[in-house]
């Protein structure tokens, strides 16, 4: 199929289903097809969303079409793409319309936008999720494979749940937000709608990294997909802490997922979580509202009416708070911030509910604010302590509700999250979106990478000879004694000071098996040491006693001429003992 | 002389010296002269601070004096001592005592405190700078050879210049702030006062350092004192930029001082200030005085006629301040950081004048706000942008007022401005404090680290061949085309995919020349290229044809039998395109 075949089929999808909530504004056919018949001149390889349909949540600006936030009185007609449209088009992507959102972003519900309410993809009764409402359901309805949202306390990972698709919230400044209009500007991430993890990473791979555009950009790197870690510790709260609001389905399907985590060789570690529900509180009852109110304060001065009446009240509260208000939570968020770091040491990710449950429109028309504060317990605190997270289905409840789970991590550690998620997803074998699309099968990743690099020393830097304070002060690790096959000879070198040997390999099996040990260094340490040193040593690969490789030490061929030949005393240690 | 009769000296010329508005609370004698006798059991050699009296700004914890923050009204007996403290007392130091400053740090004058004003140590006349007034003096008048202040705005560095003496504003979150009573506590730093620059480091390499227990404490190196670099750029005001309230002869020292940074070897690059003028306006306009505000709340509250006038009515002001301006705020320093950055792209550090120029007491009793905000012309913008810096003597005006210069570079170059500001400092000859006390000569350093590797390649790797993408891939950065010394014979290897050619040396001058290509890479970059070298090649020490030595490709010998001599081609780029 070609690009253009496939756009013409989003369009055509798209009137077969029907829902004018979705989309505020949907892009002219023609001009989207002609966008894509022009990618048959490049090269497709080098694209990695070649052809791709993608929605936009309409608070995000795309030359051309108007960016409303869900209020039209609102609306501005940007001339430029945000940064991160720009870097999905640049990638091949073809933008074929703005979605729905709760107004300004406020909301996790998806029933807060004058453009009406977005239907459920999975069950048309439930409210869709948001605020990237028109997001996640066009993802979820099938219409296009990614959409963009955006998520400051939730809005990328409720919607992701209730459509049974994945949500990626990346770690804050990851993703560039030049051009995305603010809701908390200290805290807004662009999110990320796919229906697997995979095509999350390879959308984010597209859209991550620095951009000078952005102040609140930062220098982070995206990282790569690897297998399943061994060892994984993933936290879960302590016993009692954990709110479902009387959903027992939502708690059985919470404890079956980690009974696959289980299965799957993580162990599971309980945290503390009353420090994260401090922190949502904190956003909750803080200054961060001041932000919104910042973004609409002259519309609510010139035309209050214009603004949904749920996100009025919500957004006036804003004029309240001082500044020493908000520096006594700033303060209160740094302390927090502490207790949440040391609960990561011992952890690679919290293992959350995406949301403790799931209410029908109907009940959040009846009480909008409080069920809506409700969907956002597990999500609410992520953004303010710098957590990425990766929101993935983890069951479909006997009442055809989908239950998600979100796994947490410190800013930067997108990739793992992904990595482990996406072995979980496929684990549970469920068919995702509204549409029961079957799970593609995993591609094979690299083993993940090793952080440190071992080498073999031989000579001065063995354990309590005179060198080996160089690998201490590089922070070296003793891995282990061991000896290297039979296939070298052993020298002692002239004229060096302190004195040195020099291990040179000779055919297979003719040589001796030489005592060395075995240190581990970062890549930097090893860079470092390697570096420092002298001629006629080198670092090349030794072949060891078991007959695996490691790097280690050789010495060039020709200043073993006229050197004593040590081989006999089988290492360095035997022939300075003897030598005293 | 030993600790004890260390600290019995200090006593006594404090006795001798007779301003009793130097110090708030003086330890008593008895007490500091026994905890220096117990320094005898200690080991000298271990402790870089044994026996020197230190006194510290009494807004920071000692426990067993009282903390005032010069407000009788807000004094409290803390039990422990600040981090700070608490890590020069390990390493040696004795407290003598607690010093004068302006109220709660707020002010750079040194003339607001009911506790006097402590008397400038180099004339009379002149206020002693705050709000370290105390600390700052206490070193200018030779009582003790370091002093701790805090610096929020420059409370670190104008009184350094106004005693003629080194003030050392270290990064942010390097020295914990646990124990210090806030001013404003997103800004805070523990300054340090000393004759010269090698004392300020060796304190800092106390102090500094991550601390669990200060949530702004940052996870930063304190870095260690280099030569003097090749190269050096630092940047100077356009022309036009630079204020000094018409005081010619601060204008003409610090010309003079731009000379001999010239002189040392120095570029000078103009840059723009202005972003860092709004920076400071900023701080005078924006919301951080609620920080200072939530300080002292209670007690303007309780018991305002118990605050200085001066500083009632400067943190009033907080009340009048909104979280959502305290945002907009933050929203336009965060614009500006990134001017900053962008300013130290082609820039090691910035020469500024500490101070504008100086006045007296008289003259800021008479206009206590304004002058005091002209003399934080220069240190206003340092703390919000995440500079350090360091106030360095830079001359003795002819009126018999000293003249400073300050070094200033993003947070984490502590030691770099101390390396470069050493050297400035010795070659002004300058005697330093009230006391003109002759500088000691310079100790040696060690060269500074370069920051990347180069390794020359000779076959594969090198540009257009089939692995230099590896070389790309990790940002190396291609130096220079070359050749070796005739030590090298060049062999191609038999059976390696790409083609691969090996390097061994031989006797000297026996063998050929060999083109090779010398590119650069970071330790870390260059740890993982030499990790991932597959044998029988190495990474060693090659000899090049103008005799200077790089790290580069060799191979072991065993592996060049039976493999073709091409050492006659003199590279592998003459050989690969001989052979198609």
């Amino acid at each position: 199929m070609t690009p253009a075949q496939t756009i013409a089929r989003t369009y055509q999808r798209i009137r077969d289903h029907n829902d004018p909530a979705i989309f505020i504004t949907l892009r002219n056919e023609a001009e989207a097809i002609a966008e894509a018949e022009a990618l048959a001149a490049k090269d497709a390889a080098a694209l990695p969303l070649y052809g791709v349909p993608v929605a936009v949540k309409d608070n995000i600006d795309v030359a051309g079409l108007p960016t409303t936030a869900a209020c039209p009185a609102f609306a501005y007609n940007p001339t430029r793409d945000a940064s991160a449209v720009a870097r999905l088009r640049a990638a091949g992507a073809i933008i074929i319309g703005k979605t729905n959102l709760d107004q300004f972003a406020t909301g996790l519900v998806g029933v807060r936008s004058p453009y009406g309410i977005p239907k459920n993809s999975v069950r048309a009764d439930l409210v869709p999720g948001g605020s990237s409402s028109g997001s996640a359901v066009a993802v979820g309805a099938g219409l296009v494979p990614l959409t963009l949202g955006t998520d400051t306390a939730g809005s990328g990972r409720v919607p992701a749940m209730l459509n049974n698709i994945v949500g990626l919230k990346p770690s804050l400044g990851l993703i560039p937000t030049a051009g995305v209009l603010p809701a908390c500007r200290t805290l807004d991430c662009v999110s990320i709608f796919t229906l697997t993890v995979d095509d999350a990473m390879t959308a984010l791979s597209v859209m991550g990294g620095y951009d000078a555009q952005d102040p609140y950009s930062q220098r982070r790197e995206v990282g790569s997909l690897t297998a399943f870690p061994h060892g994984l510790k993933l936290g879960v709260p302590r016993s009692g802490q954990l709110i479902f609001f009387g959903d027992a389905q939502s708690e059985k399907a919470y404890a079956d997922a980690l009974k696959r985590w289980q299965s799957l060789g993580a162990t599971l570690v309980e945290f503390d979580l009353e420090p994260f529900y401090e922190t949502a509180r904190l956003l909750y009852d803080g200054p961060w509202v001041a932000e919104r109110l910042l973004v609409i304060r002259d519309l609510l001065a010139s035309a209050p009416d214009a603004v949904h009446p749920v996100t009025r009240e919500i957004t006036l509260a804003g004029n309240r708070i001082s500044a020493a208000d908000t520096f006594a939570a700033l303060y209160r968020l740094q302390e927090v911030k502490r207790v949440a770091d040391a609960t990561f040491a011992g952890i690679d990710a919290l293992v959350l509910p995406t949301a403790p449950t799931a209410y029908t429109t109907e009940q959040v028309l009846a009480n909008p604010i409080e069920l809506n504060s409700r969907l956002g317990t597990y999500t609410n605190f992520v953004n303010l302590l710098d957590l990425c997270g990766l929101a993935i289905p983890a069951a479909m409840r006997g009442d055809g509700i989908p239950f998600g789970i979100t796994l947490l991590a410190p800013g930067g550690a997108d990739a793992k999250l992904a990595s482990i998620g996406r072995v979980f997803h496929a684990d549970t074998k469920l068919a995702v979106s509204g549409k029961a699309v079957p799970q593609p099968e995993l591609a094979p990743v690299a083993a993940p990478p090793s952080d440190t690099i071992e080498i073999a020393v031989v000579g001065a830097h063995l354990t309590g000879m005179a060198l080996n304070r160089e690998l201490q002060e590089l922070d070296g690790k003793f891995v282990k004694e061991t000896t290297t096959a039979a296939d070298y000879k052993f020298f002692a070198l002239s004229g060096t000071v302190p004195p040195k040997p020099g291990l040179l390999r000779v055919a297979e099996g003719s040589g001796a098996e030489i005592v060395v040990e075995v240190w581990s260094l970062t890549p930097a340490a090893f860079g470092t040491f390697v570096a420092g040193i002298p001629s006629p040593l080198s670092i090349g690969t030794l072949k060891l006693a078991d007959g695996s490789q490691v790097k280690g030490f050789l010495v060039e061929a020709a200043a073993t001429e006229g050197a004593r030949d040590i081989s006999s005393y089988g290492g360095w240690r035997a022939y300075m003992a003897d030598k005293k």
